[in-house]
């Protein structure tokens, strides 16, 4: 009962998920959209990227899960500088709501240099605990409103500002822009590469590679050691000018860099597995699950997100 | 932003996952539950039932999913008259919050007649139903505060008062009561039978079983087609009146008719699987996920609840 006004009944609310729709026309429809982001550091790229948005900023709410460690804490304390400006600012710029969740458990690797973090045999570990992280943001802030949900990490730095119009346009359950990197190449020169490799179609290859494999066994993308032969999306793109933006691949599996979801999926059942799951863990068996959920999953190769250099 | 007071910037929330606990001394650490039934008719017995609740009603939330069919249109009145009469009524006995979610989907089977529900081949289509039903409903209504979530079925009519406390005071992650149904039996007498088949240990009869079958395919308790010789909790109650209420049994699939889950639990990412997942489906598929997540399940062997006759 609400203590300031002891008379007033406490609130019962009524709501009907089928008038909450996830469309081609998201604007026009004011379908929210919830970004959430698992955050282990605070980059003000990340930040100014967003505000940068051009979708409607009261149709967007926010969820952070930061790690409780002494890097979490610094993480925490630059994102609410960051936010405190913004929702203080002209109005417009505002966003919905922000919800900032700190997490109650350990992440298994400490150190966030990436040599040590792609370590193959650290990937199970590293995954079931990012999987663990995404699943806890998503089962306390998705709400009966929701329309779409923004999967985006804390280095993805640059997206064009119409990100939201320009992926929901499609009206896919589940679509992937190509993350990648920009980095200085052997000739001195500016270029891009790269980045997610989680983005595939499924080869015989990998399939065969199950198919003998213990229960708990998994198949992680992008190792020599592991050659899968599968279709990667970041191999799949054409960086020439001219291309075409909206040229949409399915996918079997899916990285989570940047990845947007209608809500209905993860209302469904659709998450992210912190077990292998058809060999498959966090984003790549989310894939897997949401298409036993009977979703597709689709990928933009020649739309670009960056990854942090 | 906040329309009717254009000044204040919008909220900004900071939740600390590690503070919300869920233990022995729920009352006493004044734990948030998260009651949530999905509801296709309204029984009184029900809401009678849980307002004779002792749990402080300022903790408790409700959360309900009503199909979107005329039967579920009248349980949806039937509903809300109740609620508005609690909740009108004095304050100790309202509760904190109540949502109700009208469902997006069609319900497999429209009857609701007993026979016809539990015809075997039904079984798949339905519990794969029922299972998106308690996602839709644990991922919208789940917030970062809720420390419990009762699972009750909307034609549990009878359980001690003292409910939550008895079951939060045993300090498991997952504990379902057993689940019985009165009837007038063969000598005209009152009597009591098992309900709920759902909750039980594994036997190897099973796991043999499950090794034989497709990908797809589901192993379902209680028909003498399928002769599982698991050990069902339903059949190992003491019934007499010095039983042990607190005995506690491990249990490796468990019944949703009435099911107490720690929210950390399902942040983890464990759901109610729509689709066969090691050949089980919803409750009992919770079940070995939430294993597979670490966490173990119990039953209380000689707690009764009881399912409408
Ligand atoms: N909450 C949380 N976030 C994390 C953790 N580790 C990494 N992150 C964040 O999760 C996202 C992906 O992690 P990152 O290390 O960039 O992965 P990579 O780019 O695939 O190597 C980024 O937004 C990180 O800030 C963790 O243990 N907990
Ligand atoms: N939202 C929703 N609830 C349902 C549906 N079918 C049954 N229920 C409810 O789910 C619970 C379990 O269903 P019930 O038919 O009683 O199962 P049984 O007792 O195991 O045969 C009860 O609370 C029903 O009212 C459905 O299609 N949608
Ligand atoms: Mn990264
Ligand atoms: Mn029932």
């Amino acid at each position: 009962a609400d203590s300031s006004d002891p008379g007033k009944p406490p609130p019962v609310v009524h709501y009907h998920l089928n008038n909450v729709t996830a469309s081609a026309e998201s604007t026009k429809n004011e379908e929210t959209i919830l970004i959430l982001t698992p955050l282990a550091r605070f980059y003000q790229g990340y930040w100014d990227n967003l505000l940068k948005l051009t979708y409607p900023h009261s149709l967007i709410a926010f969820g952070f899960i930061i790690p409780k460690t002494r890097e979490g804490n610094q993480a925490t304390a630059a994102l609410q500088n960051a936010i405190a400006d913004t929702q203080s600012g002209p109005e417009e710029k505002r966003f919905a709501s922000i919800s900032i969740l700190r997490q109650d458990f350990d992440p298994p690797i400490s150190s966030q240099d990436e040599a040590e973090r792609h370590k193959m045999e650290f990937q199970k570990v590293r995954r079931a605990s990012m999987a663990r992280a995404r699943n806890s943001l998503l089962f306390t802030t998705l709400g009966p409103t929701t329309s779409w949900v923004l999967w985006i990490d804390a280095d993805i730095v640059e997206t064009p500002p119409t990100l939201i119009q320009d992926m929901t346009s499609h009206d896919k359950a589940i679509l992937v822009p190509n993350c990648f990197q920009r980095y200085i190449n052997d000739k001195g020169k500016k270029d891009i590469r790269p980045y997610d490799y989680n983005s595939w179609q499924d080869s015989q290859v990998a399939a065969d590679m199950a198919a003998g494999m213990g229960p708990d066994d998994i198949i992680v993308e992008g190792y020599a050691e592991m050659a899968t032969y599968r279709s990667l999306m970041a191999k799949n793109a054409d960086t020439t000018e001219s291309r075409d933006q909206r040229a949409t691949m399915p996918l079997d599996g899916v990285g989570g860099t940047a990845l947007l979801v209608k809500a209905e999926v993860h209302r469904d059942g659709a998450m992210f597995p912190p077990f292998a799951f058809y060999h498959l863990m966090e984003t790549e068996g989310f894939a897997r699950m949401a298409r036993r959920l009977g979703w597709e999953c689709w990928g933009l190769p020649n739309y670009f997100v960056s990854h942090c250099p």
